[in-house]
């Protein structure tokens, strides 16, 4: 948690009975835990110790709110601007780009970009589409969802998880598409006829008494759907050809069930575990009408004449009793002069940026490095996913190139729908970013064609990529810590160094999420407001 | 499929020129289909042959639709006036409650009912706030979602699985719930580091290569997130109690990683294969304010005028060349004479009604049984489950007498907010049935507080209960039908007895599931327009 400056004894006591005063007890347990006074590891699963700022806090310290200048409009900017508000900090945000919300960018159409190798695209998306080309998904346990509720962002289930979604493994030989649910039942299935039938021949003899065993192999015959003689048949969690219907119609079971050999060597089980990720497991959210919806709302709630866009930090300063940020804006350079500064940008950004913090700073930043990822959207004249194959929504895993292809999870039953024709990392993200926008529709549709068909292609009404390698003032979609955030090595990160904050995702145990970003800022925020009411 | 009455070699020619004609190739098929002429498994999942009736079917054939009753405005019965009517037929419904729907019920605020008991309640829920006392959730394969489509109905995701809700064995001594990630990441681990170990001490040796035990160990350390010496010893899938958040805060893992003994002793293992199910993986659907979006939009579409409600049937009397149904309507008596008649009521009412159908009929109406099932809404004053718990939507389970406990899908984030505090069945529905429903409110609170805490209770605003076995005009949630649907028992309903047709959930494989309803409707419908055509 955050370790504010040591202050006068006195100065604390104001602040903690300020706080008893206005928010009550539990936001001073919450306060003590976040000046390190009270322990915290028992609280309630997300609740991180956290107390706004107040503007009543400066009422009994005698204190003023400072002003305060943040580099970056990103989720950690907007964050920390955000919460310093709501005690009257005079903040000022510098973006450099034209947008707020950093790699929290929901693509609709009109909107164009330009990416670090001169590929110039405009979405000709419909109204209503859109592609989130950053962050698309919030676990239940994240504080965004707190935020979104906060500031009234409707949100709504992000399909993460489909039964009915496909899985293709090429490499492994296969030739069709498998549903999830198929793939699960075979696994499932025979996983459990075979611990079954070992258990039944005293395998776990030395390990789990009589009554245990009995217990696992109940268990076992249920999870894979077992017959009396615990084999795996098959059965109706595989899916059917023919549903059940009408008396008359019983439906027809999937055929064809597979070797144990041959569902092993498909590998379809190495997608299984995604879902039980802490992080990933359904069920999971998203605003309604786009994950931008966030730093929109952050933007107004911190008010639009403290954000400046298309404000390129090119210096920051810590003068001793301030700090100086200068910023090119429109061919001009300005400067702005604050109290304090939260530096709130990618470290591999920040890392250019001149600046007077000392060699411990610039060897922190230049120790994390920025990794790639790229998205593209697929419009569609229709949604024959719904129509043809049944699939409302999840993900259909690859080992191709493009690795995770997501349907839709707004506008069911619209008249078009937008895929998400791959989200991929690494060598497969950076191979398609060295393409031309067209050739990347053209590479992505030949690989969904393999899965879906030919509407995969006749259907396509436009598209639009996004990598964020090639991304002007971001340049990563995020970012490898070596040796996580609380390496000795970011000391002068996670500490401010004179006057000057950091905070980012990038400095958090939740890298390339939201969450991560939020709570860095918290800590920054934390931080800086207890020294302002101890100064 | 249906199968039609014998006509003539020239009106099935000309019926299916006709078809050819208007409906293209893909219509002509699929309605051969539905007459036997082509084979029909391998149609794609959920695809049943089915060809709406239409206006132009007579226009080469020289017959006029002609005049149907039917026989209760549930889903069925709505169903077969909706496609008929696309041809003209002119058809009548007979509801003999005041709404239409049949078990689709969805209870908001001001909604009255009075059961078989006496009890008479009226919702207070707020608005905005509903129950679905029936059907609340939609598979993808399920010709459900296709009419919601066709009738522009909205739909979004059912929360029918939940990572984060719990699981509450109190007789088998669990004091506290469990999560279900943590359930599974514990019987997951356990059903891994077992079976990895015994295949390592070669266990598989007979049944699978060296290669494929490679493989599957391979799953195992995945599936089951062992460590290097295939062990479990829990892990962040587990979940935590300080979650990760900025630097300085890595997460404390939940901890106390339970023993294989204590794990499968709990029977956490036993609701993990629910999601599995063809009928109930997720993703699951719902219209978007309430389930009974659907009978209004068939009602609506039908034209309210054809719907009599408040219309008991007391006679069903088939005259040879017609059909006559004899109802009360306030106090009144009333006939309606119909070339044709579809009964779609429940079997258990059909079984009171006279008529001159026959012994067969009587005693396969009689041979299926009616079933139990009941839910509790309850309305809260505040959303604690999002706020305290973190939990957005899905199903608790328990082996309490309330079964399952169903966090809202809709409203996330609202001020208010509905829970199913029970969903129950048979022996357990029976007994909450007995009670008044301000003892069945108490009762099903006192179980959610061992699950939830006070909150449970103090925050309850007020309560719904509803039970379909003690439904005026229902009497049964569902129904079980010995020998399934085909039996020969049955034959006397799957076919038309003289002129009249049987349509139900229950003369179906999913029973219990609007699909039923509609596919059975579906069936009849053929069935009879073909015979009106051919006659």
């Amino acid at each position: 948690m955050a370790q504010p400056q040591a202050g006068t004894g006195t100065s604390r006591r104001a602040f903690l009975r300020n706080v008893g005063l206005t928010g009550g007890a539990g936001a001073m347990f919450a306060t003590m835990g976040a000046l390190g006074l009270a322990p915290t590891a028992q609280a309630a699963q997300r609740e991180q110790p956290f107390r706004a700022p107040q503007s009543g806090d400066f009422t009994l310290s005698g204190r003023g709110a400072a002003k305060v200048v943040i580099v970056g409009g990103g989720i950690a900017g907007l964050a920390a601007a955000y919460e310093l508000g709501k005690a009257g900090y005079d903040c000022t945000v510098l973006e450099a780009r034209d947008r707020t919300g950093g790699r929290n960018f929901t693509v609709r159409g009109g909107d164009s970009t330009t990416d670090l190798n001169g590929n110039k695209q405009t979405a000709r998306f419909s109204d209503g589409e859109y592609m989130n080309a950053g962050p698309a998904r919030l676990p239940q346990w994240m504080v965004t969802l707190d935020y979104c509720r906060e500031l009234g962002v409707p949100v709504e289930v992000f399909t993460n998880t489909n039964a009915d979604a496909y899985i293709f493994n090429e490499s492994a030989g296969m030739t069709k598409p498998m549903r999830y649910r198929t793939a699960k039942a075979d696994v499932y299935g025979y996983v459990s006829e075979f611990l079954a039938k070992a258990t039944d021949k005293g395998a776990l003899d030395a390990q789990l008494t009589t009554a245990d065993q009995e217990r696992l192999i109940e268990f076992l015959k249920d999870f894979g759907e077992l017959g009396d003689k615990l084999d795996y048949e098959g059965g109706p969690r595989r899916g059917y050809t023919t549903v059940p219907a009408a008396a008359g119609t019983p439906g027809v079971l999937l055929g064809d069930v597979p070797s144990a050999s041959e569902v092993f060597a498909t590998g379809v089980g190495r997608y299984f575990s995604f879902e039980f990720e802490f992080d990933q497991a359904m069920l999971m959210f998203q605003p309604v009408g786009g994950m931008d919806r966030i730093p929109k709302a952050l933007t107004k709630a911190i008010g639009e004449h403290r954000v400046r866009t298309g404000a390129a930090v090119t210096k920051i300063t810590d003068r001793g009793d301030g700090v100086t940020v200068t910023y090119t804006q429109g061919g001009r350079t300005h400067t702005v002069d604050a109290d304090y500064c939260i530096a709130a940008t990618p470290p591999n950004i920040l890392a250019k940026v001149p600046h007077n913090l000392g060699s411990g700073v610039q060897s922190a930043l230049e120790a994390i490095t920025p990794q790639s990822a790229g998205k593209i959207g697929l419009e569609y004249k229709s949604r024959w996913w719904e129509l043809d194959h049944h699939i409302y929504g999840g993900i259909t895993e690859t080992d191709l190139d493009v690795s995770h292809i997501w349907h839709p999870s707004y506008g069911y039953h619209g008249e078009r729908g937008l895929m998400i024709g791959y989200y991929n990392y690494d060598e497969d993200a950076d191979s398609y970013a060295a393409l031309t926008p067209k050739e990347r529709e053209k590479r992505a549709v030949a690989a969904g064609v393999k899965i879906y068909g030919e509407k995969y292609r006749t259907e396509l009404a436009s598209s639009f990529s996004h990598h964020w390698r090639q991304t002007p003032y971001l340049e990563a979609a995020w970012h490898d810590t070596p040796d996580g955030p609380d390496h000795p090595r970011y000391k002068p990160l996670n500490e401010p160094t004179g006057r000057v904050y950091f905070a980012g995702d990038w400095l958090s145990y939740t890298d390339a999420w939201q969450h991560g970003a939020f709570m860095s800022a918290r800590k920054a925020v934390t931080a800086l407001h207890a020294r302002v009411l101890a100064s």
